[in-house]
């Protein structure tokens, strides 16, 4: 038996067009070939701090507590409701899709009386609506959106929310998962108090590292909670004397998942922050325009577009799941399926970190004209292509 | 301040002979260039389906729910206690060392009475407490044992204390992050319930990624609780769904370092599992006889020594730390201090998966020599290495 895993993993050739993970840059991959080294190595510690300054840029933050957690995205998910959260704590979650009802579903798990206030898949959260919840309900500790809804492609306008939520005396958090480095974000100047995202998207790493940052109000609550938080694996409190100058043992950190993460950050440093946001608008600017030359929809609205992902509604007549299939077996392109009430309605096509290239728009758009085309929709050949090349020309203007 | 990050990371030479990580081969290293596809990707399902019957190979079993966590082992101990107790359920840690007591935390973070059974640290666990203790209680649900306290050195014979428990209708469940790999392990034979490791030990790999085993006992267990487990992210339910031929979305897998594992556990396929494990008790028999020769104390009592990590007794008037420090400094040799109560007292020196080497040891012996004298301890040079090479000799016959 053994010998049917003597064989070295051949990877098979892809464009990471999905919702994440996207294409990893051979630098940053390459940095994982440096020798591990330890947890409390004094060069380690050299490595966290420098890639707490770089997310502290990247977040637009001076937050002491903005650090890599040892997980994906849903673990940070999971550390911001619990260590925020204490039993019977109100909070209000805004679902708009997906990873909002993920958002909601573990802050009840945590013990929190979980208020969720609905919007339409496809749709920011309502401004109004979210005042009448306030309004509704006293003393809730917390207000948690999404702001770049994965499942949906909709970017939820965050300024006008966090006023209001602040102006409840509440906190507000924060998932920019997806909008981290693909959309201009700001921790301290829109005053967030909870945020994370993920190494996989927009920041270039691989996946298995979820950068959190941890306002002042939020710190507070944190340091003087009455109860035990219930993870240990996820108590920040602790978390902190490692980050700290403290240095004490918690667990061991991913080390060469952390060399990545530097690498992926040091080149976003290269590349300035600015220009790489403004990268993701334009190759999305791109990907809508040839897509819309198809003759497809996209669901969300233009106003709350997400640049690393544009949802494309499935035509009738095509087969969702097929044609999938075929960019990935004939094209090498993944794209993703959609989540929860989309499932088979929509291709979730994402421009992310390293994938967010001119090139990836042209691959996809060239391969959906063939394969549409040959599913008996009709194409004008190259009709999406000259969209796109105009739509980038036009950016620059 | 950017232009301080445009260096690449300029990593130190080490040799790591502390509690782990552990060094990593490059082979293994390698295989994190590969690019990153997705968690969907049917590609990657083969990647998983081949980590996990690797894995089953490992921990001798052939339970389905068999897979890596996204987590270090101390993850895989909220996922363990989290996922088999609920609200109130009755537990007893048996508390021999820092990783017990870090267990036991865990357990009642969760929810569970949590009964403690102290041994003393250096000490295995006392099979005639443990029914003392299970005879008080009725209807404790589980037992937890660290099978290798890496706090102390110390190996917890199984057999009979797994017999017990189960005489008294509880579930075991056993730490096994640093004794898999690098001492006999037998999920199936020995009729263990719940066991779970952690890559950077014996097993070769990077730390990031701990591989957990769920038995028939505690699957029907998780399977049937009526209560929800607080934690989503380790919801093992859920993940299995994952790592089943549903294979339902659940978070995004750390591609990269899966293909680490993947590589690693190759790597021991090739070896050949029992020939790991005599690497690591070769290595650490060589390692004692040396320490001994230097005149220097071992914690644990002969019986029950650790193979992947020997705890040496500072002697009177030498600096614990300061040793280290020269090891680090002048040797790139990184051991561990001591945690909690031994703070101070105990070099822990680690021969583990790649680094459970005989060159290591000599580099180890040679260098403690060197050091001690200098700091007055008189020391007859070379007798820890002829006693090391006589050790290694003696082995083979």
């Amino acid at each position: 038996m053994t010998q049917t895993y003597l064989e070295e993993f051949k990877n098979p050739e892809r464009i990471l067009m999905g919702a994440g993970p996207s294409s990893v840059h051979p630098r940053v991959l390459q940095a994982m070939t440096k020798p591990v080294i330890g947890h409390l190595d004094p060069d380690f510690f050299q490595v966290m701090d420098e890639v707490g300054q770089m997310l502290r840029t990247v977040f637009h933050t001076t937050n002491f507590m903005t650090a890599p957690l040892s997980s994906t995205g849903t673990g940070a998910m999971e550390a911001a409701c619990f260590n925020i959260l204490e039993d019977g704590d109100k909070v209000i979650i805004c679902r708009n899709g997906y990873f909002g009802d993920r958002l909601a579903d573990i802050a009840r798990r945590g013990g929190a009386e979980t208020i969720i206030l609905d919007a339409p898949w496809g749709k920011p959260v309502d401004l109004n609506a979210l005042e009448n919840e306030l309004k509704k309900h006293q003393d809730v500790k917390m207000v948690g959106v999404v702001h770049a809804e994965t499942s949906t492609g909709v970017l939820t306008p965050l300024t006008e929310i966090i006023e209001l939520v602040h102006s409840h005396n509440s906190l507000i958090l924060v998932d920019a998962v997806t909008s981290l480095g693909g959309h201009d974000f700001r921790m301290d100047e829109w005053d967030i108090d909870v945020a994370y995202s993920a190494s996989q998207k927009c920041l270039g790493s691989p996946p298995g590292l979820a950068p959190i940052t941890i306002g002042p109000r939020a710190e507070e609550v944190i340091k003087t909670r009455p109860s035990e938080v219930q993870s240990f694996y996820f108590n920040l409190k602790d978390l902190e004397t490692y980050w700290s100058q403290t240095r004490a043992y918690h667990h061991t950190s991913p080390i060469s998942m952390t060399y990545a993460l530097r690498e992926s950050l040091r080149m976003m440093m290269e590349e300035g922050l600015e220009n790489r946001i403004n990268r993701h608008s334009k190759v999305a600017s791109a990907l809508r325009a040839g897509v819309s030359a198809i003759g497809l929809d996209i669901l969300s609205e233009e106003e709350y577009r997400l640049n690393p992902l544009t949802p494309v509604v499935v035509p009738d007549g095509i087969d969702e799941a097929d044609v999938r299939r075929q960019l990935l077996q004939d094209y090498k392109i993944e794209v993703s399926g959609a989540l929860g009430e989309l499932r088979g309605k929509v291709w979730r096509v994402g421009l992310m970190g390293e994938s967010a290239r001119e090139t990836n728009v042209f691959a996809f758009l060239s391969a959906m004209e063939s394969i549409l085309s040959k599913s008996g929709y009709e194409v004008a050949f190259g009709a999406s292509l000259a969209a796109a090349q105009r739509a980038l020309i036009t950016f620059d203007e």
